[in-house]
């Protein structure tokens, strides 16, 4: 999940004592400056419709980092992190219809929604009217029992927002799909990225190299427009036809009217006005790395001038998830990922407020046996 | 054409002395705080592809005091102004197919473009990549003669550019349909107002009040989201089946998330925060009135959560323009109109800048002669 500058985690239901719960570990947050280290808790045994998961990989999300820090002013501890989770199951509930023991899952950064709401209905649960709930630093809708993430041995489900990881991937790679690849997949598809359309991704993290993958493998032509110089080569490998330097204004006056699509992944407050001009007329730029109530003015003659929209994008629905995975699954798209022991988890996060990551860590969880 | 805080007025040719031309009369400024008065000026007489028009009416268009005042900066002295002409075609060159003399016929903003560029071919020539030819405070592709606008008795105007006035409509009524109406109509087309959509419009003037009309006629559920009570009368006649106070914070939070689409009329610098959260999720809210460099900073949260969008729209094109020109013969739509003598012009901009108009001033072409 991008990072946001604000949320509200809602209170679906308190917790009820008399749930029947078992231990596991993890590596949870205790405040924002304590950093994470071993930590046992309880879950829910599974209910009739759960799905009990041993987590092999889990991504490391921007957002991770914020929520740990309370950037968000929502943070609850401790915290167990961990949003974009691949692992086997290990057990199934009776009702359970889509899974058996054994097989390849994953879960992202949800695990329920009211689903009876317009937007669930639609299949769009990320914007379910009484709050998603999501698979962490959050309260479970039934039993009102915290929710725990990713950075952890095993997690319990409700099977509806349980994916299925196509054969073809592998699972450390397939993990970061769960948030950065639906958060990109979700506007390329909504806004039609494909043969024939010209789409430019804005910013090569986590996000910004899922964009480059998923658009070309949609048949679209892909530009990287970036701050920094000497990412070209990384950029042109993953997809890109061009690539622009930002702070460059001639390059940038170059590509004037060019864009049907901008999917800007910029985690940060920053000036969408010198982005718009480079739209074609009916053109849409996408925010879905910032969000924030203070972006700079708006120079609102950009958008009419040239039917130009400004437009906003949140992960993605379960269905379009799996759809996401299957298309990844076709065209053998992966995250580049560096693996690491969740003991690195601190040092982690440290290299990711420098943007020192290509282009996501990934967690073996089987290093939490080495404890 | 609503107001803009910033257009660039190009130049694509200088004058060319030996152009034939003839004199005809009209109301010019001859600065900005001239006031507008009688004037006779050279127009060219008729190309092959060109019709001359008698003009009976010409409705008064907030961007028409704009330039005159040189709000923007790009004004040309002595200006005739007005682009929401009607009247009947006079004579017609050779080549000319569609219209003959007799023909009720309209004018707007526009009286040429490139053509071949993009948005040319698609129909939108509004955005054409080399600047459309602005029927007045412009110069002619093709001689470089000045344009001039329809406070005059005569205009000529290649037949590309005539749109057809459906016997259905009255003239006078119909002349604000050629900016306002489809300034209008053209968001709410591409947007798809229609059965089963809530729209709400943003401000009850010259533009919104065709906003309901033409919203209501297309089948949608219309509200009016005004600053001022004491509209609800007027709004309801006009199409609205609910009217909010925009400063009502009750009033405006229990509409959250409830309309499809909001057409934000405001012709001036305002804070569109408090309108997107009105927004059902994958709304969108365009902009239509004001155009300017510095609207208040935005939260995009708000387009984030709630996957909405904040686009532009300007005009529209001319196969648009006649399309919306036959829905309003359909559906008996004309504008709500005070019609002038041309001698009352600067009294009417007065009147327009306290916003004491319902709800287009339209002048009586036939006054000229009264001179």
């Amino acid at each position: 999940m991008p990072s946001a500058a604000s949320t509200t985690a809602s209170t679906p239901h308190s917790a009820t004592p008399s749930v029947a719960t078992f231990s596991t570990t993890g590596y949870a947050a205790h405040s924002p400056t304590s950093g994470l280290g071993l930590f046992t808790f309880e879950r829910r045994q599974p209910r009739a419709n759960d799905v009990l998961i041993e987590i092999s990989y889990c991504g490391v999300c921007h957002s991770d980092v914020h929520c740990v820090h309370n950037d968000w002013g929502s943070a609850r501890y401790p915290m167990v992190p961990g949003h974009e989770i691949v692992g086997r199951v290990l057990q199934v509930g009776e009702q359970v219809t889509r899974f058996k023991v054994g097989d390849r899952v994953g879960v992202g950064c949800m695990v329920d929604a009211c689903r009876h709401c317009t937007p669930c209905r639609k299949g769009w649960q990320q914007y379910c009217e009484s709050g998603a709930t999501y698979t962490y630093n959050h309260r479970d809708r039934i039993d009102g029992l915290r929710t725990y993430g990713g950075y952890s041995e095993k997690i319990v489900v409700t099977e509806d927002f349980v994916l299925k990881i196509p054969d073809a991937l592998e699972l450390p790679g397939a993990a970061p799909l769960l948030c950065a690849g639906i958060t990109m997949y979700a506007p390329l598809r909504q806004w039609q990225a494909g043969p024939g359309k010209r789409v430019a991704i804005v910013g090569l993290g986590g996000l910004g190299h899922m964009g480059l993958k998923l658009a070309r493998a949609m048949g679209a032509e892909v530009t990287l427009i970036t701050r920094s110089p000497g990412k070209e080569q990384d950029a042109r490998s993953l997809g890109a036809s061009q690539v622009l330097i930002s702070s460059d204004a001639a390059q940038m006056q170059a590509v004037a009217g060019q864009f049907d699509l901008i999917v800007d992944t910029v985690p940060y407050q920053h000036d969408v006005n010198p982005y718009l001009p480079l739209l074609a007329t009916g053109g849409t730029l996408v925010m879905v790395g910032y969000m924030g109530p203070q972006e700079p003015p708006l120079n609102t003659s950009l958008l009419v001038f040239g039917n130009r929209a400004l437009a906003g994008s949140l992960i993605g629905g379960i269905a379009q998830t799996q759809e996401m995975l299957d298309f990844c699954g076709q065209h053998g798209i992966h995250a580049d990922i560096e693996l690491i022991p969740i003991q690195a988890i601190n040092q982690a996060y440290e290299r990711m407020l420098r943007a020192d990551v290509h282009y996501r860590f990934v967690i073996d969880m089987a290093s939490l046996q080495q404890q």
